[in-house]
């Protein structure tokens, strides 16, 4: 089969080159830039030369011969290659915020400051976070016109983090924190002075602080797995959808996000003993709580192919997950025993874009999902 | 003035050796080590070649030469040396955690696995947190006879950051999270696995989750303010203890501490719209109410020299305090309005460490209490 | 087939596994350590979670169940299992330097502190340079009995950087110089002050100089493709031996090692034009002359899979071959005209190790060469 | 008295704006920008927030009321304010290459585009190096008119690590080689792709190879060198201006530069001892040599206060030099014997920029060299 990649030069765009590159069911690559027509990928990235061989067409000319279209695009250009797939019948999936609020167009209206363009398109988009929608994924591409929003690179990491305590009734009522960590990659390739070496080399800052457009996905994300979890019956059924805190930070390093996730304990999932005034070193009955949580997760997540619950004793660091689609996650509770806090781990490229990207194309084609992603995670 | 640093080869003791060479107030420095004795330490730091030229000691020695005497031990070790001080008049300022628990024992055999060793020292000594403690510290050493336990690196960002939430009735009752990240001098000069270049280049992971020594300390500290509340008329005397999450992360970088602290908002400080559902971008309402707390924050510490509250527009950052005692604060809310985001940034070798050392002795010593502190944060 | 590796648990064993895990040949590894026999390799690398799972064994077991056996040890110690090997007709192929001397015993115990183990083995190894000693490596596959020994990291991007213009007569009498810089895995994985996080983030510096065991290796490599040269009539037949000074530097970066090498021009490709008394921009003829140099690179290199020979205006970078085999070398003068400078970059756990090593078992059993080592480099 | 910086926002103006605000003798800044009027210094650099505090002026009306004035401005562009300061009798300290090339204009219009604005200006102007030149500047100083050429980063640590070779006659004939590599800061603030964090971190490349504007200053400041030692008798005294080659390469760290300089011997100098063939291990005679050579720098070098000759068996690193004035210099043989390998380092944006303009400052107004330049290289 031939995959389209619009918007091939941007970091998502090129490391979806590279994975498409290595897919066993991937023949060959049509690559489209709005900006750098005629050029060759592999001047634009040498890293390529002498691997992968192409030259940069029109959008509108690499759509017409692909098999599937993958948009790595600037939110809100996307809509109208959206629209020609599904007229011609094309798999559309797109790195964009575009169509990840599909049943919500006010709330990405607010936060994206734009209405959708194509309204009608929604009834055959999904949000392409397979491990919340796989069953809706593959009905629509069995229908024969399907659109991927694919999930934003924190959601994925802190959505994967907390939904068995969502679904499994873990989390209680309260708001969940989210506190994340990315990589300079996930700012893109155009330069800036945020970017630029000198000013984010050696620190670490938080940016967007309250107002990051993350935030409205990761909400809804948490929100729709509660309401599962809502729907049987079962400890954590009342649960109102919680409230969510989130925070990124810049971190001085090329890939990874590291999500720190902060989920108030429900009644039912605290220790007994309670710690009372001052905190104190953590107890062995809080060890077999981690034990029983850590359960909870690796029975919620057995089938899948890309989340690794880690054992006792582990912790998560983005360092061990890199140019993998894993999601590792590893389980802890505060010396309190009040707060569950989960640690989930993705390479933001990878599992936060391109990689998942191509895990959904896999599982609207029916290839098996982890074609093309094979990776062991990098030393280093 | 002769001062005496026990421990000098550590990464904190050549730092306190750094600042106090160039402390207008110290003539000259008795350096001692347990392990490097008969080296000169400027073939263990080259850094100082030709500035800093000195012969390591004995402790006994340095320290009977010496006017004020640092300890720059592991923890368990340094007791006798503080005895030893108090006996002959000598000012005694603790870089360890020995004296950081002086009203607590208990606390500290939990956390720390040892009793006191001199709990008759206990009468001299104070937590040496000048923002928390400098009218006592200034008593003790008006007495002639005072051991300052210095506070630990994470504790004095995150306690700087909360204090006037804490002091004011901004915090409402609830849990404080404090999520930090440590550049790796943190974790001292002793090779090891965990700070092996490879291992943590380029990659950011929690540590000791649930279960980091400095909790205790950082909560007592909370605690201690929120008493101070408590015990004059205001909105937020009635304040309880609040509890405590404290997450530290390794983060690929040589210095800082940044903490994103997250301080549920007392009733009376939360924004009058309710943000309701789905999460919305932050309202003016929100700026308005940050520019208050701001506001408190600013008139809090206006007699601080070495607290920055940062304008509205900024966030703090490691980067911005490098090889400096400042202590940066910016204020923030979620985007929900029901919680204040505090982020502070410290150097965690200066005022997380040395730096607040030096500022201690300025204060037992009535010197001004910038002396040998006036560095400009370095750009880069 | 099953591979073995002695010495998995080491940052070179670890990469050759990642690299043998994902080659089509290979059906199953026996894996090896002499520190850590009985644990489970993902525990060691927590990175292998879920993709590779193996326990440690003894050498001598996992080498009698293996179809061939790679050592990752350090020198002096892997002779007795490379003499086990040639016993039972299992290639061997050892990432230390114990093989690298074959016709030069003295060099090596001068250089190494020891005398080779068993003499008797030098009849069945090569030195394991495709490049160099492709058609060897095969004449001794083929003959049943082979040792390789794998080349350094530094030599193999120093000389790949070299044979051209040694081998056509561009090299004139004199010097070169070979000045690299390397990550900081290429100081493997025990922990030490060199390598320890703040000693050597931010800050370059060489080390060994004059001093470094690459340095024979290296200059022996020159002298073997020399003489190949004078063998022809031609320009270069008569360049004696070069004369060798290597340089290297630890960066602070994880992988790759960039080689700036400085190769005094043969008369007959100097260009006409001197720039006689001061420095001038570099002129059309240099460019020219230039152009022509790389040709006589790509014709040399056109048939190797893993030389990738820079167009003008680009410049070899370590980043550019992270995780692949490749070797990256750019061409320039400088702008006097007597001098080639060519730049070559590798990946030193790759090409300088363990990919190599992929590479010489991929010709001793006549598999494509570039089999399990198809890898683009990564972005980031 | 006041000091005036035009081009205070960049990396360099910004530095030199750190050290004036410490300097003893400065008692108030005047800040200028051609982009940025109006402005408060410390909203452009937060770092500065609560320390400096200036509105950046005019450049007219900054020089206007200054008693020395610094430009670091682009090339090109700041001779009409030199012009200004002399007519006034202000000195004039210029950090762009428009005053390093006063008695060789042809050079600088061939390597920098343009010719001198105004010729009449070379009559007041030396290159500013003081170990080159201090009786000169001092001269210029006294008679009233002084422009300063502040010397180039990467020429000050060559020139410095090749002096006492050039001046004692250890150099023999033929080319010297300064192999370079600097942080990124010395990119300047800008930001643009090759700067662009993750384009840089984690790699190392050279780049303008054989074609640097820093390679005719080097060069004229060897041959300058070269040629006091012909005009005195003794060993060295026929060695003709040395030819150059210089290659500077981007390492992934944010200050400092790391030159390794390989200096032919003159016959005089070299080893009795020839290694022959093979490379050998470092002989006693090398050592012994080295040993002499250091000596020879030490003597070179006794008076300079920023000099700093590193003791046998230590490595100059740019990582022990950050934040100070120094240039540190280590002393090598290659095991050969041909060749002194010298290598320097210094903080690019001190010696190599920032500081050497204030050194220069302290010796037109006749201050300590040292005032404000007294900073203890920084830990980490």
């Amino acid at each position: 089969m031939i995959a389209g990649v619009i918007g091939a030069t941007g970091y998502a765009g090129a490391e979806l080159v590279r994975l498409l590159a290595g897919h066993p069911k991937v023949e060959s690559l049509a690559l489209a830039s709005v900006s750098h027509q005629g050029d060759s990928i592999d001047r634009i990235y040498p890293n390529f030369l002498g691997k992968i061989k192409a030259t940069l067409e029109k959008p509108e000319e690499a759509l017409a011969r692909s098999n599937v279209v993958f948009a790595a695009l600037p939110h809100g250009v996307g809509e109208p290659f959206a629209k020609s797939c599904i007229e011609k019948g094309i798999p559309f999936i797109d790195l964009s915020a575009d169509f990840r609020f599909d049943d919500d167009e006010a709330t990405f209206a607010a936060w994206y400051g734009k209405p959708f363009v194509h309204k009608e398109l929604r009834k055959y988009s999904v949000y392409g976070l397979p491990e919340l929608n796989r069953e809706r994924i593959k009905e629509l591409a069995a229908a024969g016109k399907v659109i991927i929003g694919n999930p934003g690179c924190y959601p994925t990491g802190a959505s994967l983090g907390a939904f068995p305590a969502l679904a499994k009734g873990i989390a209680g009522a309260g708001t969940i924190i989210v506190d994340s960590a990315s990589g300079i990659t996930g700012g893109g390739r155009d330069p800036s002075r945020a970017f630029h070496y000198p000013e984010c080399a050696d620190s670490i800052t938080p940016y967007k602080v309250g107002a990051h457009r993350h935030t409205p996905e990761i909400s809804r994300n948490f929100q729709a797995m509660a309401a599962r979890a809502s729907s049987v019956p079962g400890p954590g059924s009342s649960v109102p959808g919680p409230g969510l805190i989130f925070t990124p930070h810049l971190a001085p390093m090329n890939r990874g996000i590291l999500s720190t996730i902060y989920i108030p304990l429900a009644e039912s999932w605290k220790p007994r003993e309670s710690s009372g005034g001052a905190p104190r070193p953590p107890t062995k009955e809080i060890e077999e709580k981690v034990a029983e949580i850590r359960k909870v997760y690796e029975d919620f997540y057995q089938s899948e192919p890309f989340v690794r619950i880690l054992p006792a004793g582990d912790i998560a660091a983005s360092g061990r997950v890199r140019h993998s689609n894993f999601c590792d996650i590893s389980i802890h509770l505060d010396q309190g025993g009040s707060t569950l806090v989960v640690v989930s781990a993705i390479d933001n490229m990878v599992k936060g874009a391109a990689g998942q990207a191509v895990q959904n194309m896999n599982l609207i084609f029916g290839f098996d999902e982890t074609a093309g992603l094979e990776a062991v995670p990098a030393l280093f």
